[in-house]
């Protein structure tokens, strides 16, 4: 598991004082990109995200610092899921939590391939 | 069934060019705002956002003109789920398809509460 | 002058109701590219934006119809100067008004080059 | 001088893979967020964003650190100016810089107002 801190913006927030739906694919995101870095390392590889699923539990607002978290569930012949949990920093309150799904791409073939060996390892270590 | 154009800005579009995959739940919630302005009319009723998911089919493009169509998939007691599917004006291509479930809330009491009646049938006519 | 029409996303709206300080240069950029589109046409040319300005007039909420108005304000040698006003459909409100700064630039030498000839006279135009 | 560190996200990029232009501004409140923090304490007070400026020296891609500094260029009567560098960590490569006017107002009272003599003293040490 790997844990990244999200930088709130002051427009990520809605009419409500919530943070909108949207932006937790953006928070994902931002976790993705650094669990990415972490197992991709020497693999010469890319992926396309195929699915994303986000449940809301408790609206996060301004003075918030949110964390989220994201952990390898499983990892297929061509793809993986990573799920994700947005906390808040102090009481852990549990914000939303989801997932998605990363298909293994070989953009110069232009299809899909399997996920090499190693870099199967490497995520099934997070 | 109802269809909302969406207008892509630029910067929707990520290093590869593609719709970043955040923007298509920003797409769903132009088209859910225009769904609930038609349904709630007479209904004094708000309701939150439960869960969300995309499934990405194709990329979109700069140039793409897309449009999301809304239509209510089923309606429980309390709740009610709105299917979307994002495709290409003109050939009508798939760019990504999925669904919001949301929950009817009292905002003064807090709480959950039932799909008022009059709302429940005109959510069956989407 | 051009006018190009804004659709309002949930999110460009801050805590406070009012569309974000942030989102009018994404309008602005809504308009260039409008405008850019038109003069461009067969010139193989292209521009880096050199500066912007912004100033706030009245705030613009949910509900209003935003249009961007953009014009020539000057071309010089290099570079040219287009002029925005962000105003309210139906009763013309000013909401903002503004200008950006294009440099003309050749991306594969990597330097600024000047206005061709027929740009300039089209840019005059708008 | 206050500086504050940015989170880049991916989708900040544009196709080109640079900063989009509308995003400086919201670099500029982050960091105006923390200035206000700061000097505000205990004044009951509140303010308006009356202009904003760029000026784009050069381009921020993927993996540049970012951190803006915003200092008090000149307090008025009604008002003042806040400056603003966004510069890369590390290398303190100069890649934008702007100004935002800010106007004391009562949202009550629903007019601008003198800014106070403690935040006076206060803005002046930023």
């Amino acid at each position: 598991m790997m844990r990244v801190s999200i930088q709130l913006r002051y427009n990520d927030l809605d009419l409500r004082g919530h943070v909108n739906n949207a932006l937790y694919l953006t928070y994902f995101e931002l976790a993705r990109m650094a669990a990415w870095e972490r197992v991709a390392g020497p693999v010469d590889a890319e992926f396309i995200l195929a699915e994303a699923r986000v449940t809301y539990v408790s609206p996060a607002m301004l003075g918030d610092v949110l964390v989220v978290e994201v952990s390898t569930r499983e990892v297929r012949t061509k793809a993986w899921v990573w799920a994700y949990r947005v906390v808040t920093e102090g009481d852990g309150r549990l914000v939303a939590e989801g997932e998605t799904t990363q298909v293994m791409f070989d953009y110069e073939e232009r299809k899909t391939i399997p996920v090499p060996a190693d870099l199967r390892a490497r995520l099934l270590e997070i």
